[in-house]
Parts: structure tokens; C-alpha cells; sequence
């Protein structure tokens, strides 16, 4: 089947455009401007491929080609980081609406309803909330706070009937995605069906000594909150290295107080971020985390507060799903390799409602939520026509 | 001789109360209202104190009785830092002046000037400048910058003037101090003849790595400039521990960047300080510093910038004044220790132009530059004492 390479840069160029930043990247967040414009742009392609289009009560664009029984759908979020790339939730949006409209016009009507949709909202782009749009459409948003509200009325959506956006006829939500690291394109492998979404725990850690004056206080009388922290860094790394892959675990913030050049530390707060693939392996390196922190702060006798800021479970991709993009990759040519996802994606919330599948991409340099986000031109058409070949294998 | 140790701790207690801040402890910056109603005080005692006064250029103020030759000199520096304590160079002036007022009471006039001074600044206080008054005492300072000769006229003080503040007719230059550690406490050991005050270089150290999703990189891929930084700050600490006393190194500040919970740090900025009682040693522990981080580094494929920010020689006492001082403590029953000076001191500058000595009462838990500090009232005496008696063995 004949996919338009040039078709799927132009329309990401455009998305991109929209919300372009003076200072590099772009910004879409939800219910802003450059979030309806983008929407709106989608909802026009949507429209030109001969979808029918419908938005539901958060603002999720929905494009329809006939067929009976329960939805096959693919999309991702359009909303962006603030400085986003050109790819993260834009090229699921484009690759899938690109690969209906192919599939209708070499293979007609779906034996079973096929959709696109554009998510509005994944990454946290605005507000305290994260998987905004997949939440709705799994039920599982409640009520939106008194911000969010305001903002959807601003744009015209009203969020007292948010609970209509659930849906409960998809059979299967695949998606196409960029890696967002560097593990294919080290492999040198073209793509990747993900095994699994990590994951993730999020701790602080609070490291409490006594602040000293720097010249006058030997070392045998100090209790040095940063250097009890260094010690703990070395463990969060140790600790993941030696427990293998996928585990990961990363210090990514750390703040000292008093922060004088000649004042020892008194108080260190820093946060570890640590994934898994499997429950298990996440609360094992959490295990050993803490327990090696405690050693250490009883060693120099510090302080310690570790504090659970959010913690989400791994999630598995459907089996059959697995295997169908597997097999569709095979199709088109090319050997897939499987991998586990570090970061999160909406497929790991519509897995509470329905089969779901993914398909990664490899990111030059593994360059993500930043201007110089990039794929290669042959990988974004690659990914595309295997997508194309599992929409086929699902809904024809 | 008798030292009303009431009085000692009536003017400490009336000084502290000149700048103090709603939110604890006492500022006096230098040129500011605090700082010349504080000089007013020290005047009027030292006036009542029967001692000719006078204010040189830059504001320090002397008090002095009669004699010929060259000058016995003590005192402290009057300016404090933010939420000072109640004895940081208050307790030299205080002492310096109950021991001269005492010894005219009891011995009359001295065969040798003999002079009690307030400096007007050390600390740092207000201005990117500090060790002012005892540098314009040694004639060390050329031109003070706009903002300091502004200031300097709103006090009345002439800037073009400084050079005429310069002193090359004192003999020695004696001061009390609290120690401003928990080395005194820790020996119980109530008094100590400082031996020398350590050279200190400022370090700023830079870390280069990659900023890279925390959940999409693998441990192997990655190039953590935080992680490397740690084992950095475990360099430092490490290192100052080998060399052993009186070698002291501190990573006091430390800044990552982007600094977001679930990126791998890109850059990491961090200050060392360290500091040695022999210019010898304090560079060892510099080139072994540099080397190690130079190391870990390389091992890590991490860039690495270091930037001297700041550098000072370490500053002996004379050894007639330290077997002086010694003397005095014996004479009043006290074996005084010997112990190097971890923090900077007048004396270290006024050294370039005459003999220099120190002593040093305990800090109750170390405590220094906050509103806890403290010493207890029977160590204020006895230092106060062995002053006077040095004094006197100096001047009479």
C-alpha cells in the first residue's frame, strides 16, 4: 500500500508551526490557543480524509470511518511540553490519520469501525493533572477542579457532562510513537513493539545534618547533610545498575541549605525518580533504595524523611496486540525488537478498558521534549506503514 | 586584678541590642544606622573610660592611653553579618576595653601607648569587600569602589582620604575571639593561644553531562552530571579526612540543572572550600581535589571546569606573642591549647605590618554568625583576664 512520505512531513510541519515559541520548540497546552488551532487543523484533515468527526466533553477529537461492532482506534495527544518537539503526540495523530486515509482509499470501507483520535491532553502541558483526555475516555475523571473547569468553559466545553466522554465499545487503541531515548537507535533497529509501560515511583528525600561554619569545624565533628546525600546519589545509581535492565532510577533534583560557599550543609532535599517494568522489580529497587539511605544517615548520623510524592504501576501491552504489530512489522519487511517503555504514555490508562499496543520509532540522539527532537525521515514512514498494517489486520 | 565580669556582659547585651532584628540576632552593616549608633557606644565608653579617642578615615575608631613608642593594640571589628550573633567581634571590643579601663584603674598609666579599637569592618558585611578596616589600617587599600564612597560620605567620612587611615607605628595587635567551633567544647578546654589562621582557596567546580529522560535512558547510556558530581562531593569530603588536621574541605553549594524530577542532570555547579594552617598543605589538598575530580570526570565522560574564585595564604601568629599569651594564661592558672584558626581574622591582615596573637574562648555547641551564639559567662571572664594580663605584660 502506497503511503505519502512527503504527506506525513508536511502535516507535522504544520502542527509544529502551531504554537511555534519565540525561543525554539512549540507549546500547545491544553485549552490554550495554539491547542484549539491545532485541534481545529486535525479536525480539517480529519474531515478532508471523509472521516466523521465528533469531540467529546474534554475536548478529544474523534475522526470515523464506518463498520460495526467495537472501535479499532489509534491517535495520541496533542498538547506539548512547553519547548516541545515536532514528534511526541503528533506523530501518532499524523502516522494514524495518515493510515486510515490510505486504508480507505486502497481498501474501502472497514469491516469494523476505525478511528483516529487527537487526545487532548497528556503531559501535564498545563494544569496538576496528567492523562487528562484517556482518563476521560476510560470514566475515570471525577469531577475537574474549579481551574481546569474554567478553562474548558472558556472553550466552549462544558465540564459538567465530562462522565460522557467514557467509552466502553473500543476493542483495541494501537499507537505510533518516538522512542524518546537512545536504546534503538544504539541497536541500530528501525523499530520496537513495547512489551510494557514502566513503572514509576517517585520519592524525596529529605537529608538533615547541622550546619557548620566550613573553617571551623573538623571533619570528625561535622554531620554534613550534602555529604551523607552524595553518598545516597552514588547508592540510586548503584542500586539500578546492579539490579539490570529496565530498572532505572535517577536523582534529578537537590537542593542545600543553607547554600553558603563556606556554611556545611544542614538540610538537603533531592527526589528520586524510579521505573520498572514489573511491580516486583519496581518495589524491589525502592526496597534497596531506602534501606541503603538508612544506612547511611545512621552511619553519619543525619536525619532522614523519605516521602512517596506518586507512585504508578507498570502496565503490559496486550498479548495479541503485541503479536499483531509484530506480525504486521514481519509484513512490511522488518524485524521488530521488543522493549519496555520508560516513560508513560495514554496506553497504559485505556488498558483498563481495552486492548492496547504500541509502536516506537528511534529518536536521533534520543532527543525528546525539546526543539531538536528528531526521527528520520525512513523511520517515520517505516513506522507508519506497519501501522497502516495492523490497522488492516484489525479492522479489515 | 578584678574584671567586672557584670559589666562585661552589660555592654555585650547593649550592643546586641544595637541592629537587632525583628526575626533574631543583631545587623550592623558597615555605614549603616546600626553600625554608627554601635560606634557611638564604643566612643562614649572608651571616652568614659578616661582613653584619648579618635576616628581615622575609613571609620575605625581608637581609644588610646598615653606612653611612647609604638603601640600595644587590641580590639575587634565592629560590624556583624546578617542575624549576627552577640560576641563575634563584639567580645574583642568589649574585653579589649574593660581590660585597658582596668589596667589604668590598677597600674595607672602604661609605659607604652596602649590602644583599644573598633574596626570598623570584616565580615563582609554590606559591600563585595571585607578585612576593610584592618586593609586601610596596613595602607592596602587604593580606592574604594562608587558605592562604598558613597556611603562612606553619607557618614561624613571623606573617601579621598583612606590612605591617611594606614598605621606603621603599632607594636602588636592582640585580639579576643570566640572560636566559632566545637573544638574548645569538645576538648573541654576553656582557652587556646591560636597558633595561625588557615589559608582558604574558593573552588568553583562545573560538571558537564547529558539532560536526558529519566525514564527512556538507561543506566549505561547516560552521562549523569549529578551522579558524577557526588562522587565528586565524596572526593572532597574524603580527601580533607586522609590529609587529617587541621586540613578542612566543604562543598557548601551545589546547583543541578535542569532540575526537574524525571530528567538526568545535564550540569551540575559546585563550590569547594577548603582550607589548611600551611600553604603547603592547603595546596595538596587542592591537587589531590582536582585530580580526583579530574578522574571521576574522565571515568565518567563528563566535562569538567574548575575556576579558582578565591585564594588566601595562611597567616601565622608571632611567636613572641603566642609564648606571650601562653604566659598570660598560666599566670591567670590556665593551660591554654594551641589550635589553628579556622576562620578569618583581622589579625591575619594587621600581621603585614606588626606581631600579631589571638585568643580564643569556647563557642557553646560551636555555634557562630546566628542568634545562638554563645559563651558561658565564667569563659568570658577568663579570657577577659588573660587579655588584661597580656596587655599588661605588654604595656606596662
Amino acid at each position: 500500500m502506497r503511503i505519502d512520505a512527503a504527506l506525513i512531513e508536511r502535516r507535522l510541519d504544520e502542527l509544529y508551526a502551531i504554537g511555534a515559541q519565540p525561543d525554539g520548540g512549540a507549546y500547545r497546552p491544553l485549552y490554550g490557543a495554539a491547542w484549539a488551532a491545532a485541534g481545529e487543523r486535525v479536525e480539517r484533515w480529519m474531515k478532508d480524509a471523509g472521516l466523521k468527526t465528533y469531540r467529546d466533553a474534554v475536548g478529544n477529537i474523534w475522526g470515523r470511518a464506518g463498520g460495526d461492532g467495537k472501535s479499532i482506534v489509534t491517535g495520541s495527544h496533542i498538547d506539548t511540553v512547553r519547548h516541545g518537539g515536532r514528534l511526541d503526540g503528533a506523530l501518532g495523530i499524523v502516522a494514524g490519520l495518515t493510515a486510515v486515509e490510505s486504508l480507505r482509499k486502497a481498501k474501502g470501507k472497514p469491516r469494523r469501525p476505525l478511528e483516529v483520535v487527537a487526545i487532548c491532553e497528556e503531559e501535564g502541558s498545563r494544569f496538576a493533572t496528567s492523562f487528562w483526555g484517556s482518563r476521560a475516555i476510560i470514566g475515570a475523571i471525577d469531577k475537574p477542579d474549579a481551574e481546569i473547569a474554567a478553562a474548558m468553559r472558556e472553550r466552549g466545553l462544558d465540564p459538567t457532562t465530562i462522565a460522557s466522554a467514557a467509552r466502553d465499545d473500543i476493542d483495541t487503541f494501537v499507537e505510533l510513537h518516538i522512542e524518546q531515548g537512545r536504546v534503538l537507535e544504539s541497536a541500530r533497529t528501525p523499530l520496537a513493539v513495547v512489551s510494557a509501560i514502566v513503572g514509576t515511583a517517585h520519592l524525596e528525600v529529605t537529608v538533615t545534618g547541622q550546619p557548620d561554619h566550613a573553617g571551623t569545624t573538623p571533619m570528625d565533628l561535622r554531620r554534613d547533610a550534602l555529604a551523607g546525600a552524595a553518598a545516597m546519589v552514588q547508592a540510586v545509581e548503584s542500586i539500578a545498575k546492579s539490579l539490570g535492565k529496565p530498572a532505572v532510577a535517577t536523582v534529578g533534583k537537590l537542593n542545600v541549605e543553607p547554600a553558603q560557599i563556606n556554611v556545611v550543609p544542614g538540610t538537603v532535599v533531592f527526589t528520586v525518580d524510579l521505573r520498572h517494568a514489573d511491580l516486583g522489580g519496581r518495589r524491589a529497587l525502592e526496597e534497596r533504595i531506602r534501606s541503603l539511605c538508612g544506612t547511611i544517615s545512621e552511619e553519619r548520623r543525619l536525619g532522614l524523611a523519605i516521602r512517596t510524592l506518586q507512585e504508578k504501576a507498570p502496565v503490559a501491552m496486550h498479548a495479541e496486540v503485541r503479536a499483531l504489530l509484530a506480525r504486521a512489522a514481519k509484513d512490511c519487511g522488518v524485524q521488530a525488537t521488543d522493549m519496555v517503555s520508560g516513560a508513560g504514555h495514554d496506553a497504559q490508562i485505556l488498558a483498563a478498558r481495552c486492548k492496547v499496543g504500541m509502536l516506537f520509532v528511534p529518536s536521533i540522539g534520543g532527543r525528546s521534549h525539546c526543539p531538536e527532537e528528531a526521527t528520520s525521515p525512513e523511520h517515520l514512514l517505516l513506522g507508519t506503514k506497519v501501522l497502516t498494517k495492523s490497522l488492516e489486520l484489525l479492522a479489515y
